[in-house]
C-alpha cells in the first residue's frame, strides 16, 4: 500500500509527512462528530497501520478549536434508538473495535485535543498514548448523559488505570467535564500548551518519538498493552522475551556504536 | 421488602429518602468503632440492596465529627486473640464480605469522611465509589499498629489502584495517618469540602446521580469491579456487551427523545 | 548463615545493623553503573534475603551523589550487541530475576535516590516498595536512548502502576528524564527530603518499619505483589487467609495486650 492509498480517506483527514501521520474529524462546524462511516474507517486506517512502514507515529489532532464531540445524536443515537440487539452488538463492537484498533496499532498515538473532548471523542483520547491539550480542552464521558452507562468502548478498564479508580469513577457516573487543568494534575494530559502552538508542539513530541527507534517503540506499546493483567513475574518474563528480540536489531547496534564514537545515533527502525 | 423493613437496621442507622439511603455508624461517643454485629448487620444490608428498587444510591456517612474508628478494640481484638484459626478465617471473611457486598451491592456508594478514619473504617471508606471529605479527615489503615498486616478486606488490591502503588505501600507499611489534603491530591477524595456543607455536599453528589440512569449506573459499577483483573481485549467485548444491554433500556430512549425535543431528560432507571 | 556472611558481598556494599541492611552500588566516579557481576550477586543476595532473620528492612542508598548510572555501556552494552539469542535472552532473564528477587524477598526495600538514576538504576528505585529521593534526584527509564524497548525488567508493567499509565508511556517512550518534583507530584517518590539528609531520613523510615510486625510486613508485601492480577473477588479471599495467618501470631497479642496494658507495643516479628 502506497503512502497516497493510505491517507486517501474519505470520512476523516489523514496526512502523511516524515513517517508522522496526522488525522483529525472533519465537521469543523459541528465540532467534528463521529459517525457510523467515520468510525468504520478509523478502525479500518488503525488496523492497517500494523503493516505501515511509511508511519511510525500517529497525531489525533483537533480541527477548528475542537477535538470531537462524539457519535453525533441524529447521525448515530437516533438510530441506536431503533435497533434490536443483533444491531446494536454490532455497533458496540464496532466502537470497541476501534479502540481496539489504535491499541493494537504499534505506533504511539499522540492525542492534540482542543475544546471540546466528549463522548466517543474522549474514548479517543484517553486509548491514545500521550496526550497533549490546550487550557481550553473539556473532556466528558458523559454516556450517562444519554441514559448509558459509563462502561463504553473499553472506559472501566482504561480510564482507572490513567487517572485513579475514584476519579474514573466520578468523571463516569456524573458525566462531568474533566478540566485541562484536572487532567494535567490527574495524569490525563502529559502537558497543557497554548492553542496557536498545539499542533507545533504535538508535532515535536512525535519528530523526538519518530526519530527514535520505531521498532523498539512497537515493542513497549505492544508490552504496556499485553502486561495489563498479567502477574509481575510473567511480565518479567514476557518483557524479558522483548526486550532480547530488540537486542537483536541493529538499532541498538547503531546506537552502541555511535556512543562508542561519541556521535547521535541515527535510528532506522529495525 | 417494603422500605420501612430496609431501614429497620439495629446496629447502624439507616436512613431512606428519593432513592438515596444514608446509613451512619453510630457510637459517636466512641468515634463510631465497628463491632460483630454492625460488620455482620452492614454485610447483610448491602448484600440486600442488589435487589432494593428503592435505593439507587448510598451516602455512607460520618456521626458526631467522625467516620469510623475501625474494629473495636475490646469487642473484636480482644477476642480474636483467643480463636483458633477456623474461627479467624471465618471473622477475616465476613469482613471481606462487607467489602465485596459494597462493590457487588450494583449501587454507588459515597463516603462522606469527616475526623476518625481508620482501620475498618478506612476500608469501607476505599471500598465506596466516590468520597467527599473535610480538612479534619484523618484516615489511616493502621493495621501495621495493631500487629497485623496491610492486607485487609482487599487493601492491597483496591488502595493501589486509587492512589498508586508507592503510596499505598507507604500507607500499608507504617500505618500513618493519610491527611485529607493528600488524600484529595493523591485520588482519594474527590473533593474537600468544610465540615458543616459536607452532608449537603454528599446529597448533592447524591441526588446527582440519583437522577440519572440508575440502571446505567448499576453497570458501571458492575464493569468498574469487574474489568480488573481483564485483558484489555477482554474489557473491550464486556463493555460492548454491556453497553448494548443498556441501548435497549427506556432511559436510553428518553434522553434521545429529549435532545430532539430540547428538554431535560426524566430518568426511571429501566 | 551468619549476619558476617550476608553483608560479604564482593561486587556491592552491604552493611547490617539492628535489622537493616544498607546495600548500595560502588562505582561512585563512574555514577555506580551496574555490571554482569554486580547484577548476579545483587540478584544472589536478595533471594537469600527471603530466608534471613537478620534482616528485616533493606535501604538501597546512593553513593557520592548517585544512585545508579545503569548498565554499563563498556562492560554490558557492547558484548550485548554481540551475543546470539540464546545468550540474550539469558542476560534479560537475569536482570528481571532481579527485579523479581527485589519483588519476592519479603522485606521491604527502600529506595534513597540521589543525583542519577537512569536505565537499570531507575528499574531497581522502581522495584523498590518506597522512594525517598533528594531534589537532585534525575530518573530516566532512558532504553530507548540506547535503541531499546521501554519493556526492561517489568517496567511497562510496574511503573503504571505507580505513575498511571499516560506518565509511564512519555517516559518510557521519550527516555525523558524525571524531575524530583515530578516524582513527587505523581506519586514515584513518597517525599523529598535534602541531599544531607537522605540518609539519615532513609534510615528513620527504615527504623520506623522495622520496629514494627516484621512478620506482618512480609505478608503485606507478599499481597501487594500477589494480588496485581487477581480479580476483586479473588484478592479479597486472598487477604482473609493472609491476615487471618498474622492473626495467629505473638505480634498480633503483644499489640493488643500492650493497647490493654496502656504501653506501646514491642513486636518481635513472629
Amino acid at each position: 500500500m502506497t503512502q497516497a492509498m493510505r491517507s486517501d480517506v474519505k470520512h476523516f483527514l489523514c496526512e502523511i509527512k516524515d513517517g508522522i501521520a496526522t488525522v483529525r474529524l472533519d465537521r469543523p462546524d459541528r465540532k467534528n462528530p463521529l459517525t457510523f462511516d467515520s468510525y468504520a474507517e478509523l478502525r479500518d486506517w488503525f488496523r492497517d497501520l500494523v503493516y505501515a512502514d511509511d508511519v511510525d507515529v500517529v497525531i489525533f489532532g483537533s480541527n477548528g478549536g475542537n477535538f470531537s464531540s462524539g457519535g453525533d445524536v441524529h447521525d448515530i443515537i437516533g438510530p441506536l434508538t431503533r435497533m434490536n440487539m443483533k444491531e446494536l452488538l454490532r455497533f458496540t463492537r464496532m466502537t470497541g473495535d476501534l479502540v481496539k484498533a489504535i491499541v493494537n496499532c504499534g505506533k504511539p498515538v499522540i492525542a492534540a485535543v482542543d475544546g471540546i473532548c466528549v463522548g466517543a471523542g474522549a474514548i479517543i483520547a484517553m486509548a491514545s498514548d500521550l496526550r497533549v491539550a490546550t487550557p481550553e480542552a473539556k473532556t466528558a464521558f458523559l454516556f450517562t448523559r444519554v441514559g448509558l452507562a459509563g462502561c463504553d468502548m473499553g472506559a472501566c478498564a482504561i480510564l482507572p488505570r490513567v487517572i485513579g479508580q475514584t476519579r474514573a469513577a466520578e468523571l463516569l457516573y456524573t458525566g462531568r467535564s474533566m478540566s485541562a487543568d484536572e487532567g494535567e494534575r490527574w495524569g490525563f494530559f502529559n502537558r497543557l500548551v497554548d492553542g496557536d502552538t498545539l499542533e507545533a508542539e504535538a508535532l515535536k513530541l512525535a519528530q523526538q518519538i519518530q526519530s527514535g527507534p520505531n521498532f523498539a517503540h512497537m515493542m513497549t506499546k505492544t508490552m504496556l498493552a499485553q502486561e495489563w493483567s498479567m502477574s509481575i513475574e510473567q511480565a518479567i518474563e514476557a518483557e524479558a522475551q522483548a526486550q532480547a528480540i530488540c537486542m537483536q536489531t541493529g538499532d541498538f547496534e547503531r546506537a552502541y556504536n555511535a556512543f562508542v564514537a561519541k556521535q547521535r545515533p541515527v535510528f532506522e527502525g529495525n
